[in-house]
């Protein structure tokens, strides 16, 4: 069965990310300061480099792009949950080059801002937190099982 | 004219979609149980297999693609409305396969969820319901006549 | 550092444009009718032609791509603020192809809507003003100097 959880939202941030700064860690930084431990983030700008994961679902393990150029920063989505007590910021991102052409990826650190503009929505309810799903590999929030 | 209707917030709902689910009809099926019949929908996650629509603007007809393969689902984005009276949701998804390069069109169902995590979005309003319109031969929202 | 600024939803509005306008005039027209000056836009749907900037981040300046195709869009994200006093509508979109084949960037002008589904969510709060940027060379928000 699909996990359904209902939540409120409790407040709303919007801002711009320091030039140079890490994607990831500068966002999840924000969550921690602003107690975010559940939400929704979405981003546009630039970044100068960017470290992409895809998911090899056979290995149960991700591969990096790393891409040293500086692109569009079309689309940011994200969600804020916990790993381990500690706040897990989870995006992916999809990116342009210099001839338009779009790819992307997991984020992961190492995604340095050129310019960034995001939206954080933090959410109240239940605490989501990621458990190691056997069936995934990954680190997801568990479902009931059917 | 443009369409413009003011609606109001009345519910998030968060989760992760099961495993192996369809993605358009598993969220289809959750805005149903929840009486999600005005909204908006977020997700990011992966995909086993995709089916994809181009629409073909000089036939008016979709044009699928189907893409047996591992993706990232980099975005999916949609809203809720109505269609004879059922509720009707509209994705457009960004997927990214293993070598980062992405791709993307209409959610077709039959697209098959690895894994996945949505945030739906309630509202409240005067319904939505969707209308065959001659200029696209899409069924859309009506807009009025200028 | 990082701008974080607190803002409230104070209204959300729905709907779709008129078939054959300018995707960015057009929801720039209805953010000023609805005295939009701070707020987040996404949508999707499909478009007759793009015009797509790809910023040069060592010229600083923007390369236009011009596709005189119809494509889907698979996302529009965005966020609306002021620029010289005047509500100034900042979008990045991604498009697909007749191949499926995902592309994009910073929206420009002359980007023309074949169908379009748009929710745009109205912020209160403190106003945010772009300024000229000297490190990047663009209109940005405020950072406080660290």
């Amino acid at each position: 069965m699909s996990l359904v959880q209902s939540v409120e939202s409790k407040a709303i941030y919007m801002g711009r990310l320091s030039h140079g700064c890490d994607l990831l860690m500068e966002l999840t930084r924000i969550c921690e300061e602003k107690n975010i431990t559940l939400g929704k983030i979405t981003a546009i700008g630039a970044v100068k480099k960017a470290v992409l994961g895809y998911y090899n679902t056979d290995k149960f393990e991700y591969e990096d792009h790393i891409i040293n150029e500086p692109m569009e920063l079309l689309n940011l989505t994200g969600n804020v949950s916990l790993k381990d007590g500690k706040t897990m910021v989870h995006c992916h991102v999809t990116l342009s080059d210099k001839s338009g052409k779009a790819l992307g990826g997991h984020l992961f650190p190492e995604t340095i801002v050129f310019a960034c503009e995001y939206i954080i929505e933090k959410f109240d309810g239940n605490k989501l937190s990621r458990e190691f799903d056997k069936e995934t590999g990954l680190a997801l929030w568990p479902v009931e099982k059917s």
